[in-house]
């Protein structure tokens, strides 16, 4: 068994996208991505996935070069090439990365983004290779399947008008009614039982009439909403006190950890109120999750020491892969603090990563995001499928995917027609295609 | 490439050990060490080690009998296996532990300790099944070779008279002179260039000369001090400001993590003082390492939000095996405290596993602990060698070390033998042999 890279191919690619609206805007109608493949000297390829715009291709390719010759399971050398790849200084931002909401953009997390479909493809290859799937080169599951959460979007019926985009059948969503009824399609088509919706978007009474809709449709279903860190601090609690009583977690109410830490102490305060004032059986506020202010490791003592948020969603290509994936469910769990997934865009390589390391993690207790649903494209031969709102893990060797290689040069051909202007994601530039000289609102918006 | 259990053995034995001095008595002329194997359906046989003392056999043994039929690359399923394994409560006390000095017992922690055995018997199986090498099961290594520190003990010369023991050529330290009489020979035999000190045994003052004696015959080599908790909070920062100018690291100065804070606390307020009367060059305060009030998952939150220690010192045995070991220091890389590994006695199946560890741990700025130079005896056809202190990374199949079953036979023979009295490690007793009515000093003692 020869496990040394000799060859590595990047090819980027563009993915139809609906017109999902969020604090930032709308999805474009394509979206960015990078396939990532690592071919061993036995010939085995092994496949990986992760953001496609230009600021991440450039990093991407010095990477790819200093692949050939090293092991695919020097996985710990991915972070030491990483390193040795100059971040372009003008590609790193202080202000919150559009491209899903991320938090604050730094170099480390552009490195880390590149590291995790490098890490993924080796982790594939060597799995193909040693015949594992690779939750078992991960220390092998706990679990045989892995839930994940509707992901609903306020959004419209069809990009705007004179775009050039695909069409889908979900229909528009822009009221608590819209809302619910997508839910139950979600319900319908792939057995959802826990819904989160993507807030931010409307005035805050006008997404907690949704929640509160979705609560009376589905009562019982875990229900989460995201504003994306569009809400002061008394509107978070107003927000969280009224709806308390059917929130599983409020995600990334307010921006930043000082924010949610102070969020966080009000929820506290207020369960302690009600508490002495009798409410003895009431829960202790309810839990905040983030996927904005726990975006890096650096970043994880302020807020855990400040008891900031109480369950952080993992996404791993931003932390840099599945085993990094991994450790932070390891400091969750030590610290007594949930762990789930974020999600964004994404396509079917990227959900098996995100199913074979959930598997492998303990105490996951929390359905995990997944936008896949969203995405009517993919690169693989057979679509990964949610049943009764699960994946299936998959025992097959590597990630289980397997690569359509007609479908990725016809997204490859979409990428090289592209003029540039959807080569990198930007949800205000697609918003203002249906209203001029929109930009994104300033935070706290409300 | 079959990877099932087919077979289980475990091998308790007993293991020549000098007369070394602590604050709980003496090391016993032999101490118990559990030997495990572990067979594939392919004939391959993967080899771990943990403690080997009464308590731990009862859980490895029924521990044993659920593996067959599994995996050994299932190692998270090993976690599974030991939830299912009762704990004896009679088995757990809430003394501190003798054998290592490693902090309060718990259910946990004795089944931890059971489990490490089993995970590297299986990572050696598994890498020699698939011609890797256990860090290659573990990402990869970052280092060629991991450094050690010489572990210097106070200790007699001979177990005392009429106690069959093994003799060695170290001869007796107990002043200055004497600890760095070893020390002068550590350096020459194995090369080492840091030097840790077990003290505890004699009042602060003695310990302090020893450490200067040190400091001078050696400049500029890292020295750290451990009196496993022996003092109280004044004598600890008394001995800490005393020392500061030459320890690497003060080691257990105090008990538990709200003492090692306290003496935290004062270590920076001093620095901060001192800092303000215009030594602003000034070091920080001496840091302070652990492997008495960090030894669980558990323990870390509070240690690490109060700041108590700067320096973890891991051992892989009671924290549950090499990927625990990896996530404890993914935890306090997140946190920016140091980690390093504890060690208690060992031989070199423990020695090999830890240097496999530590090849993959990014941020391992300080030399490890070993106790093995202290062991004349082991079950390896080829003893493991320190050269200019450091063990180099084996990059052959498994952990690399074959295990001589002559001299397994031999020293389990002798603990088949023993009437009893050494099968369950009590330095106390040990002691009493020398100074009859000798009792465990209750702490701070000083």
């Amino acid at each position: 068994m020869n496990l040394t890279v000799t060859d590595v191919r990047l090819t980027p690619i563009l993915v139809a996208d609906p017109p999902l609206l969020n604090t930032q805007g709308v999805h474009q109608p394509y979206t960015p991505r990078l396939i990532v493949e690592v071919v061993t000297a036995d010939g085995v390829t092994g496949v990986g996935e992760t953001y496609g715009d230009t600021k991440y291709l450039e990093l991407a390719r010095p990477f790819a070069q200093r692949l050939p010759g090293r092991q695919v399971n020097d996985l710990n050398g991915l972070f030491t090439v990483a390193d040795a790849v100059l971040v372009d200084s003008a590609q790193v931002s202080d202000q919150v990365d559009v491209g899903g909401l991320r938090g604050v953009q730094t170099a480390d997390k552009l490195r880390l983004s590149v590291v995790s479909g490098f890490e993924v493809a080796c982790l594939d290859a060597w799995g193909k290779a040693a015949g594992l799937p690779v939750h078992a080169l991960l220390g092998g599951k706990v679990r045989d399947r892995v839930d994940y959460s509707a992901y609903l979007f306020y959004r419209w019926a069809d990009h705007p008008a004179g775009v050039a985009a695909e069409r889908d059948d979900w229909g528009a969503a822009l009221d608590p009614a819209g809302v619910v009824e997508q839910a139950r399609k979600f319900k319908e088509r792939y057995g959802f039982t826990s819904f989160k919706l993507k807030g931010g978007v409307f005035p805050p009474d006008e997404e907690v009439a949704a929640v509160r809709a979705l609560a009376e449709a589905f009562p019982g279903h875990p229900l989460r909403l995201d504003p994306n860190g569009a809400w002061s601090v008394p509107t978070s609690l107003r927000v969280a006190e009224e709806l308390g009583d059917v929130l599983e977690y409020l995600e990334d109410p307010a921006l930043g950890t000082p924010a949610m830490a102070e969020v966080a102490a009000g929820l506290r305060g207020a369960a302690r109120g009600a508490s002495g004032k009798g409410g003895g059986g009431r829960r202790a506020g309810v839990p905040l999750a983030t996927n904005m202010c726990v975006t890096t490791f650096a970043e994880i003592k302020e807020a855990f020491t400040r008891d900031a948020v109480q369950v952080v969603l993992s996404d791993h290509h931003y932390w840099g892969g599945l085993r990094n994936t991994q450790q932070l469910a390891a400091i969750c769990r030590a610290f007594g603090v949930g762990v789930s997934m974020h999600s964004n865009t994404h396509l079917g390589i990227s959900l098996a990563a995100m199913t074979h390391v959930a598997a492998t993690v303990p105490g996951l207790h929390h359905a995990c995001d997944s936008h896949y649903p969203w995405q009517s494209e993919d690169v693989l031969t057979r679509r990964l499928t949610f049943q009764d709102g699960g994946v299936t893990v998959s025992d097959a060797p590597g990630l289980g995917v397997e690569l359509d290689r007609e479908e990725l040069r016809r997204l490859h051909r979409r990428w090289l027609d592209d003029d540039g202007s959807l080569r990198d994601r930007d949800d205000a530039a697609a918003m203002r295609a249906a209203r001029p000289g929109w930009v994104v609102p300033t935070v706290p918006r409300w």
